[in-house]
């Protein structure tokens, strides 16, 4: 039931990793450290932590990197680490979004795989040539994470095969409360970034985490967007990007649905769910409690699928690496993006093309979202108006 | 803890009540029956059960009436009961929606009170006069029944108290899954005569569920909607009225929300959830777990309150009848509404004003629901544009 | 999916009905009440509702019960009502638990039926001849309520039925809190008489609900209790009875158990719930969301079975009132007592049998409480020794 | 909100560590090795992974352990270590149970620091000298890593805190289903070492999972057991020990309760629950839901408190690495363990005592788990007699 024999290397040398951001104080950059862990397939061995220099060598230390591969730059950093023997293969960027393209487009031009944050940049434009050169894209792994918990692999598989039959309504949320009041303004980092147009860009709630709602209902139906109709709120005073987002969607093929994301849905801590229901069945997963998944034959008694427990598929199962009932989380989630992304780039260097039931975010999905943010925004100005998805 | 004192009659006569419908193989009646029962302050003694007569008469004896109250038609019942000293003093109607009008225009001139299902009629016009001159509309008593839950009527005092703060978001879900596939081809009368423009309407499952949704929304809130967009859905080939509908939701003062009604949402059997959001807390509830109320207050943890528990309101504990944990359902909360309804017509039969307290749906909410109809219908007919609700 | 046609009488007489006990200010006897009333196959017509003549003639008017037919004393009661040719039919006692056998007594020889809450008197000899002649015993309709449950009669079908194969673990818990403090000091009348020997008996919390969760368990599993080995505990400074009570079973056949109850349970209102675990399979029941049964068959998902839903049984769908989705609660449980009694009382007066699907306690049920009460006391009292159940 | 800056080494130099069983096909040696790399405190240098040489090699090679540290037993192990500059500091075992002494005594000796799977050994005897002398005890860490959790330790500081005023009733429960057949007939290696007396002791499922249940309960708590008494049963035919597990519990100071662990109650997968009610409040907490914990204060609404919500005490933040809603599972409660015996083994090596905030499992408990099993055998082979916990 596990990724690889043991959950250790399987056998391969760990793959160099490097980091840019994610220095004392951030939140992602840990939480993709941790994730690069878990399953042994990678050794961070150099970082631009940080802008600041001195935070920089310190986020370093912090972290068990050599001083002469912590770096005061990316720019620096993909010169260095390209030029030695031993330099990373891969780097994982955790900056914020103003910052994804450049720094992508520096390291692929240094013939490094690129892991990135979501999402890829705040334009169509950019994310369009990816940063580079349209037969890099590929090399670009996506960390929509939350593709990598089990049952949503799972809920992808059932759909895949028919058991929903004909899809009919996707339904997702992603649902906190974080920005119930306008916190940006007492100086809560990860707020004031978020919310500040200059270094998120166009959408704030839409692009923070429309796009990962938007993201987890594509991977799962494998349904394509036709037109949206958005209405983008501001709820706290003062505030400078949207923090209510209620979208209804039209999928091709004539399935319906709506997508609400909000910060300001008191009481809701990380409330992604999804529901899908086709002619034959449905099925329901909520983040938060990640290891069930409720499905629905129509006209038979409610199921409650569980990871590594009956009924599980082998989609879930090759992702799974504890039994059934020990809860598996956000990191291990997050984990499965890293594991994937070692095989993809352990296959890339072999020249070959990784096994069929290999599975990650790419440059498309990257771009997926950017254009939801982009067609949400337009059709919110125009105070609702469907706008075709091309 | 109770309605009244030993939950009986309270030392009054009971009311002589007569239906209109809800004869052998009919559901809604039966419903009506029991709600009317449970609070002992109706006694059924006449009625016109069926249309067809033999029916009737067959209906009438399962029931205890009298022969000579058994009527074949409602306009005949109208006429003899008014004639009798002792006659009916109030009606229930549960036909289905096409006769509402009529019916109640009948009994309303008759001098008797209406206690009628919803909807009133199925178009503005005939609902703006309630079938008879303005002054009766205070008559008509609707079983919007859903506003009858003690958690309900708790959720609308702590947002009337401002526990909530400004309301921000208000989302109602009422998802069913009965109508999945077309089983009014198949001889079920309830899918028959709700798929059927000419018995229920323009409206399908906007009309039979949508519009308890939307009014369970109002209740609770005390909002009035001020535009909204729809997007309304056949999903199954063959089937003349709308099976799934999605609304975006502008409310007077700021709000924003969304309304989704489906009859097919696979797994879903009665699904008509809430929940508000405002600047300083928020609330859940959910039908098919009608005894508890999530209450969020804004950085303190989440509260799980209970009817009849620590921190049930007034609102609350008027309208309930047994201890905490022993789950009243959902014919207690239809009961409630014919509990109110007896205080009304007592108060009405004595000149006066019922107690502040007494709440229960009118034909304002009646009307209120056509509205709906009728705006989300004319939205849906032009691809989804804004409609005013003036 | 109803108990009698359209839920009134099914074109029968109403039975004529009296009551013993729940004049104003009691609590079960308006739950009588209102179970006696939601079928519609009873007419309330005589009462001694109060020892206090005065009490019992206000208790009288406020539930419409006739002058002449409010009595001071349940002896006067039986004899007046006996000597009527539309005298009382049957009989409702609920007093508290010392005044069971003699009420039931005077009754049962004017030859009138009784229904009698639980449990039926404080010692085992009282209740082995029923307060009158053994064959008489079948008159006696015991309330152990939680048995009309449509769940718990579907969860007994399927034990019978095989779906668990041999039953190997039942566990029963019974939680409240409401003597967490010391209430029956500070005039909270159903804590006084429920805390007091002299009219509770032996039996404190094992009495009031234990013999609940104890009838539970042995209705659903149809098993014997083979010997007990109970704890009895006193949390509470100066309670003169048990408020928690744990106890060790073994059942005739090999399967062991559990049952828990208490009333010091802080945060639990009425928390029934019973688990059975099988050689192929599992069932969890909670009263406190009564409409829905998990089933865990081995090696097989979890499922979700729902009281009218998809895979609902005939036993549970003979007993269900309204659609799936829509709760039914304690007071339709309850009413269920009172139909099934209503039928057996026709069979009786017909001189036949009832239907082989009609389920109600019987004195047997009364006599198998009082047993367990003796001998957890009996155990409990000798520090925890197994005590066989002769 | 994090365990360290970054959740890397913190600017520590990892602690160099060993492993003794674990190798392919082997289950908790991969967790413990997770749950070591989680927060990045240890490196995995050397093991003697299996009995068998080749296996031992080829499961080093797995885990990117080099050649010359891939021992083919823990005794040549200890020396060959103990004799390098760079020898390990510290080693895990994870070997089936009764090579637990044997492989502690060796590397205690040899000067290395033990992490040991539960329980330690067979006998008291041997565990109450660790299997080296009484000045050793603290180099034990046991991983009883359910203790791990954040809303575990939220748990136990409000207990200390007298949050739940005096304990009354402490109600654990560890329920499995993976027993319920014969497995251990059908060459399932985990089944058959735990089934069998051999390898495992005394104790079936009282040792395995009811350890975990006791210790669990212990923990939180704070409390002493003072007597015991016990039924344990074989359900499965041809079964050599238990599979499941009953006990009552009399706690010093007066608290009772209840332990039960089933390896046969078909359904669950790995509920670990626990219940504890005070004269105040109550706590429940469910591990298969670990990130949650409900906090039922006497009087007041039930309040659910979250790992890194509102209401979150300092215990718990300091062991979580994500924000609220987005769950911690199982891997992260046992990289708590790891973490605090990080902390605990540069304390010793810098001749300090840890913080006081560190808590991990040590030889105590793993004593107090040998002494349950061997008071439960015992209790229950004389038919269940109270058994003090001297």
């Amino acid at each position: 039931m596990a990724i690889e024999a043991g959950n250790g290397t399987g056998g391969y040398r760990r793959i160099r990793l490097g980091m840019v951001g994610g220095g004392q104080g951030a939140f992602i950059g840990a939480i993709h450290r941790i994730a690069a862990r878990i399953d042994d397939q990678f050794e961070l061995v150099a970082g631009a932590l940080a802008s600041d220099p001195d935070r920089a060598k310190a986020s370093a230390k912090d972290l068990g990197i050599a001083d002469d591969r912590a770096y005061g730059s990316f720019e620096e950093m993909a010169r260095a680490e390209a030029a030695r023997a031993d330099g990373i293969e891969a780097v994982s960027i955790v900056t914020p979004n103003h910052m994804h393209g450049p720094v992508a487009k520096a390291f692929l031009e240094a013939g490094v795989h690129v892991i990135c944050d979501k999402p890829l940049t705040s334009t169509v434009a950019e994310a369009g040539t990816g940063g580079a050169g349209q037969e890099d894209r590929q090399d670009l792994r996506r960390t929509h994470n939350y593709t990598g918990y089990p049952m949503v692999r799972q809920a992808r598989a059932m759909v895949a095969n028919g058991d929903l039959g004909e899809i009919r309504l996707v339904k997702v949320e992603y649902l906190q409360d974080w920005l119930t009041e306008r916190v940006e303004a007492t100086g809560q980092k990860q707020a004031a970034w978020r919310t500040d147009p200059s270094r998120s860009g166009v959408g704030g709630c839409i692009g923070d985490i429309g796009t990962h709602a938007y993201n987890l209902a594509c991977f799962v139906t494998g349904l394509e967007l036709d037109e949206l109709l958005a209405q983008l709120s501001t709820f706290v005073e003062g505030r400078r990007l949207d923090d209510d987002v209620q979208i209804l969607l039209k999928w091709k093929g004539g399935a319906r649905g709506m997508l609400w994301a909000s910060q300001v849905a008191v009481g809701n801590e990380n409330g992604l769910t999804l529901r899908v229901y086709g002619s034959k069945g449905g099925l329901e997963w909520a983040q938060e409690n990640p290891n069930q998944l409720w499905f629905t034959p129509y006209g038979r008694p409610r199921q409650l699928l569980t990871r590594g427990g009956a009924g599980a598929s082998r989609e879930a199962s090759r992702v799974t690496r504890i039994p059934s009932g020990h809860p598996e989380g956000y990191l291990e989630g997050f984990a499965t993006i890293y594991a994937e992304a070692a095989r993809a780039i352990r296959a890339a260097t072999a020249g070959e093309k990784p096994h069929p039931d290999v599975v990650f975010p790419t440059v498309e999905d990257g771009l997926a979202g950017v254009k939801l943010i982009d067609a949400a925004v337009k059709s919110s100005a125009a105070n609702g108006v469907w706008v075709r998805m091309t």
